[in-house]
């Protein structure tokens, strides 16, 4: 009996082109035990729908295409019965990162129809989302959809899953540390390297070295404000058991200058960051002389309901100073492992590792289906 | 619609009884959404059996039970027999490392009873039993029960998810690496330290303290030979798509001198080792002196098809070098990763953790049964 499932794909960019490609070859490798027809694909302002549910081609999709289509996207409730109607077992694949979207998460899973996003918007805003979301989901035994979100923390590296497994068997999380954004890891990995001799780099340099190969946001502050690590670490104090307002609601670490947080463009931002320099190169400096490096982490403190996000000191023979280029590393403190760690480290970022953490989603989602 | 599943258990060791302590707080925990009875359990000489499919009770059971039970084991047909006229679907847990019961479960898979095991025996044996599992199992698409084995590299670390996760979603693995033994893990750490000060301990001395402190099997022979390495390399290997037709027919060095393997008793090994300590220590100043240490690795070279298992040097900078305690370091070099690899890390032997890799298998195939 083969399974018979239908996917809609929300979201083309750089994540959404990769995972097309990837799931593409994975239809056709697998041809023989399940049939999956992708019978939406849309971006903000144009849609592929097919109507009779036949799949639409992947291998010669481009972005180019969609806008051709000339189909305005459905809205949510018309895509919700657009799915339903086709009578099978379907997936909403939402590679967006729109907080809009996200919020209908809870009308998609009670209506059936499973969920596998990168998109950390419905997982780390309010507390309400999150209860709304897992309270319609069919994860834990519920008659809704499954939801799956492993990209949304260090991409396609095994944390989400990881931290769900030692929760379910019993174990419990005492604390969560770790470098959790391949921007600040390149960062600080580059500014203050282990080891290092010679005269070494304004941070500011650093950050245009960064921006320059396309490691940090078209706007570098959109990664400095420690924004896109507080969601990942809300997220996974959550899944710690801890109750989290929103990601505001602890304390976050802006490397934004206070005078540049309203500079009018991205340019004036990198304009007038080398005059901040000397700061930051003092708590280099004094790290340093301790034998230590600074490096931006979030922590969670289970017992103590501590959560922050900042820049701290780390001994040189400490697995977080000696990350390399923009790597993750996560570890994971519980009651079973002790004093050691379970540390997960490796690539956090990028097109395609984010787009296999989707697939992985999608390919449990299969499973799960009778 | 509650789940209703017949567990049976078979072996209760140190990680068979961790399983039964976490099993029966799983299943106080989830009994709204699923229904799980241990229906039987079983060790070599004796076994209680649920003949009505009533819950065995967990909370209070201690092997002396068992014996005092006083009712034989059922033979293999017998216990699927049993398992298949409960009408229900059902789990088989090997919680041994017997090759004879590993040798039946192409019968269990077949007859749709599902398999979770932290048994590396099944996966790591010639290279027709592996076959007859997975032709038999229902894990890609086919009729036959799920077999999972988490368990069986690195204990409860994410290690044969993360390499399915990569294969499955078409990433291509190149090489794995690793420290694979917490055994072989400490006895190094603890010979050849990095950043050592003052006089080396003598290798048999660290065999003693290990063997002393429970950290070796009862002869330390049985870790020394490289074998319980070499069969998780063996399970990787093929994982990673190549044929091996068995764990010894790769090159595995063995630290057991030659004059010592044959004999009689672990005592009289003990007392005959502290006279090849020279060898090894000569290895490990050999090292030294150019900035390394030495460690006992495994190694997956995939496009070469080179399987092999023994004595590295390593630049102290490197992570297998700065492992501490009984860790196991993993890692996974991939087409999508590129040259940075997929890192996990952590305890990779212990019952608490093993139990936990099994119990995590159950829950997966609980969430795949309609």
């Amino acid at each position: 009996m083969t399974k018979d499932i239908k996917i809609a794909i929300i979201g083309v960019g750089g994540v959404g082109k990769a995972f097309l490609g990837q799931l593409a070859s994975y239809i056709k490798k697998n041809s023989s035990t399940v049939s999956i027809s992708v019978v939406y694909i849309s971006r903000s302002s144009a849609a592929l729908i097919s109507r009779d549910y036949a799949p639409l081609p992947l291998t010669t999709f481009v972005s180019e295409e969609l806008d051709a289509a000339g189909t305005a996207p459905l809205a949510v409730p018309d895509l919700i019965q657009f799915l339903k109607s086709s009578g099978k077992e379907s997936i909403l694949v939402d590679n967006t990162s729109s907080i809009d979207l996200a919020s209908t998460y809870p009308e998609f899973l009670k209506a059936g129809i499973h969920i596998a996003t990168p998109n950390k918007k419905g997982f780390s805003s309010e507390e309400s989302l999150w209860t709304a979301i897992f309270s319609a989901a069919g994860n834990n035994g519920g008659s809704g959809g499954y939801v799956f979100h492993e990209a949304t923390v260090g991409a396609g590296l095994p944390v989400i899953s990881t931290i769900k497994d030692l929760v379910d068997t019993g174990d419990e999380v005492t604390k969560v540390e770790g470098v959790f954004s391949g921007t600040m890891s390149f960062l600080f990995n580059e500014f203050a390297p282990v080891g290092a001799s010679g005269a070494p780099k304004a941070f500011s340099e650093v950050v245009k070295i960064a921006k320059d190969a396309g490691y940090t946001e078209p706007d570098p502050r959109d990664d400095l404000n420690g924004l896109d690590v507080a969601r990942k670490l809300t997220i996974l104090a959550r899944l710690s058991g801890l109750e989290i307002a929103s990601p505001t609601s602890f304390p976050v670490q802006s490397l934004i200058p206070k005078p540049l947080e309203s500079a009018a463009t991205s340019q004036e931002f990198m304009d007038g960051l080398p005059n901040f320099d000397a700061d930051i190169g003092l708590l280099a400096d004094e790290a340093k002389k301790e034998g230590k490096v600074i490096r931006f982490v979030g922590s969670i403190d289970v017992p103590s309901k501590a959560v922050k996000v900042g820049l701290e000191k780390f001994d040189i023979s400490h697995p977080i100073a000696g990350l390399k280029g923009s790597d993750n590393i996560i570890a994971f403190y519980t009651k079973r492992y002790g004093d050691r760690a379970l540390i997960v480290q490796g690539a956090g970022a990028g097109a395609e590792v984010t787009a296999m953490g989707v697939l992985s989603d999608v390919i449990k989602i299969v499973a799960r289906i009778k």
